[in-house]
């Protein structure tokens, strides 16, 4: 969420609520020559489009987008009330014999929901905020309600990822589990980065979000957080998980496993797959059904003890190889001092010939490559081909059949431990924490491909 | 394949070839402690694997790979046929009444099955080849076969892609439609190339491949050729086509768009996927069945004028973006001169704040900065949240619901015809060859998500 305001007003819109003085969340009226509008001013960031309309929430709850050209008169009411975050912010009441779950919020749009309601202009997400939204919470759980940051998660960095580690391994401690609030846009690298960072997990840590901001009738907010609650209280696994919608329909919540879970679409609600595993399980009628064997995950156990390991080196880059590359983009990694490098080759793991002599420099410079693939279904195989003779001769490592973007943080992950370039091959093709299975199982593209 | 002898052996095996002058394709006996095996030595770029064996095709058509330590005797019995590509080649018979199809090997698994057959180093395609390999086009068209390279497609270039569309515009003078052998890793790249470079078809172009070579099982290659020769004379549409399984069963062939169409596995058969569209057909039973509207497709008529425009801007690149990721990569596309870059964002087409400085060079520079998604279903849309608001207002352009692969390919076309910034995005945000669509279409997502 942009800190200036008004959040999001751009061009006409934005002069016109600068010329009355107002912010988000403040309380005018708007006079049209047809109607006059009294509500709270919502920011635009949410709702986007262009820079002709003015947001407001009315009393009945509804937005209501005013263009200001048909504008004639602005008043401003009041002022509205900015929420502090507070860390951490007490339950509004704690019930006997309910569990304690946490919620950490860091963006995104399921955090911006409360905003809307309040009008402030901090997506804040205080435990009174969260029973105001989702009532029903109050009956599962109580909840221990923390705002880390409040970022679109394509903002997101590896020192976000080591706080959210390090504050998750502290809730930890006192709740059955704990549940973060995440944009949706790279859920899927920092579900990968707590999954290397929380080594030893007692207990389930569960990522959730929403494709759409809850005061859209179509809003998948409420059912994906107390899907991710249920899940933090109830799940016999201690594992890190992302939870959301498994179809478009709001009947049910997928587990997906922290390294293989991947946004495969930009806009619905069941934008996240996971990619060469089986799914973990999924929430229905606020149950947890496991659909993998109990060998399959690590089990709940309170006692185990949380190793956290939440650095990252970020001298790590991730290409994606295509027709007429040249060896350009490696060099200047090379020139730049990048310390580790992930491709996205094609198919089995192939890169275009003209990139070997990039390739060369790097072993010469003791740089790790990664070879991941960009089909994203499948496994990386460097030896059934020529192409791929070549690359293993010239030290690239095979991923496995880990996507590329968990391979990027795992390296990431590895080279805030050691540089020895015979260390990180050795690590990166073990299977650590589940990132990498031995055969392919069936997956979500079986599905697929059978229109 | 590569061009040295012996094609894809290495270390012991490769010696111990070399050490009895044994070239591939020659005839040899090797007797081991328990067995003489007599044979045709056959390359090992495609079965791959370590360098401890030779792989002989024995007479009754089988492969047996020797460990080179079981070796008690090598005898060189008689020298291989090298098969010189002729080009063009004759067919073997032509029958009356058969419609002719064109069909241009560039290299691949499906063209190296013709050098497990014969032997041969080069993966050669002839009409006599085929019509051995697959005796069944005999009844179905009167083959002109042609050899343009031997590559596996990770090698092809834009320059490879000026040829096979100048060759292709040559054959559909003269056949009912032209079938293209091509490895599958770029099979998409060049699918959406060829569909920008042959403007105005009259007829339809087919791409084709396979996921393992011919001698295994489970080949698909002979298949997948059926299919497209059959779709090259049958079909009702003049549209650059992808011809793959549909299934991992061998009962239909997919017919893909061919700037909607992307490899999604690394080693299924039914590896390809239509993106953000319909699947145009299939082939089942020897006959090509629509699965969209007569209006979804532009209809065979032999006496349109192809337009044919085959150049392409190699100064572009295709970057993706990733949590931490900095202005690097961009700023030295930059500084190397290159003409235009196309990111794959996250989400509905976001960027990390943290670029915002080196895209704003590129807007200095001029050079076109295209956005799509790496999510790759789903649509971009940078008029919802306040980052890609930021980025539009920075000049970067939607790519719509073009998948990267296909932005990329085209951006490179536009480039080639027009460095004028406007121009670039006037052309890069209209749909010229299907690569856009108005409203997102029912897709093989659909099915994804319910396992």
């Amino acid at each position: 969420m942009p800190s200036e305001e008004p959040a999001g007003y751009l061009g006409k819109a934005q002069k016109t609520l600068e010329k009355a003085k107002v912010q988000i969340g403040d309380r005018i009226s708007i006079q049209t020559l047809d109607n006059t509008f009294e509500g709270i001013v919502i920011p635009r960031a949410e709702i986007g489009a262009d820079d002709q309309h003015i947001v407001l929430k009315l009393d009945s709850g509804y937005n209501v987008g005013i263009h200001v050209d048909r504008i004639q008169q602005l008043k401003h009411l009041q002022s509205g009330k900015i929420i502090e975050p507070e860390l951490p912010a007490v339950p509004r009441k704690t019930k006997k014999g309910l569990p304690w779950v946490s919620i950490l919020s860091t963006g995104g749009t399921i955090a911006s929901r409360v905003d809307y309601h309040t009008g402030a202009v901090n997506p804040a997400l205080s435990a009174d905020d969260l029973y105001t939204v989702v009532p029903e919470l109050g009956d599962l759980a109580n909840i221990r309600a923390d705002v880390l940051f409040s970022e679109f998660s394509e903002n997101l960095t590896p020192n976000h990822w080591t706080t959210i580690a390090k504050q998750t391994a502290k809730h930890l401690e006192e709740s059955e589990g704990v549940v973060i609030a995440h944009g949706t846009d790279t859920m899927g690298y920092t579900a990968a980065a707590l999954s290397f960072a929380l080594q030893n997990l007692p207990r389930p840590v569960i990522l959730t979000g929403s494709q759409r901001s809850s005061d859209r009738p179509s809003s998948d907010a409420a059912l994906n957080l107390m899907g991710a609650v249920i899940t933090a209280y109830q799940a016999p696994f201690a594992e890190v998980v992302v939870a959301m919608h498994r179809s478009p329909d709001d009947t049910k919540i997928a587990l997906h496993p922290g390294t293989q879970v991947r946004k495969c679409h930009t806009s619905r609600r069941d934008a996240f797959l996971t990619i060469n595993a089986d799914l973990l399980g999924e929430v229905s009628d606020g149950k947890v059904h496991m659909l993998v064997d109990d060998s399959a995950y690590r089990h709940r156990n309170s006692k185990r003890k949380l190793t956290l390991q939440p650095e990252f080196d970020t001298k790590v880059a991730l290409l994606k190889t295509t027709p007429g590359m040249t060896g350009d983009l490696i060099d200047s990694l090379i020139d730049r001092g990048y310390h580790g490098i992930v491709l996205e080759g094609t198919g089995l793991g192939h890169a275009p010939a003209s990139l070997l002599k990039a390739i060369e420099r790097t072993q010469e410079e003791q740089i790790p490559i990664i070879m991941t693939s960009q089909c994203i279904w499948g496994r990386v195989q460097m030896r059934v081909y020529r192409t791929g003779v070549e690359l293993v001769q010239r030290g690239v490592i095979s991923a496995e059949d880990m996507i590329a973007e968990t391979a990027y943080v795992k390296l990431m992950w590895i080279l805030a431990q050691t540089r020895d370039i015979n260390e990180v091959q050795t690590r990166m093709r073990a299977n650590l924490v589940g990132e990498i299975t031995e055969c392919s199982k069936r997956s979500q593209y079986e599905e697929m491909s059978h229109l």
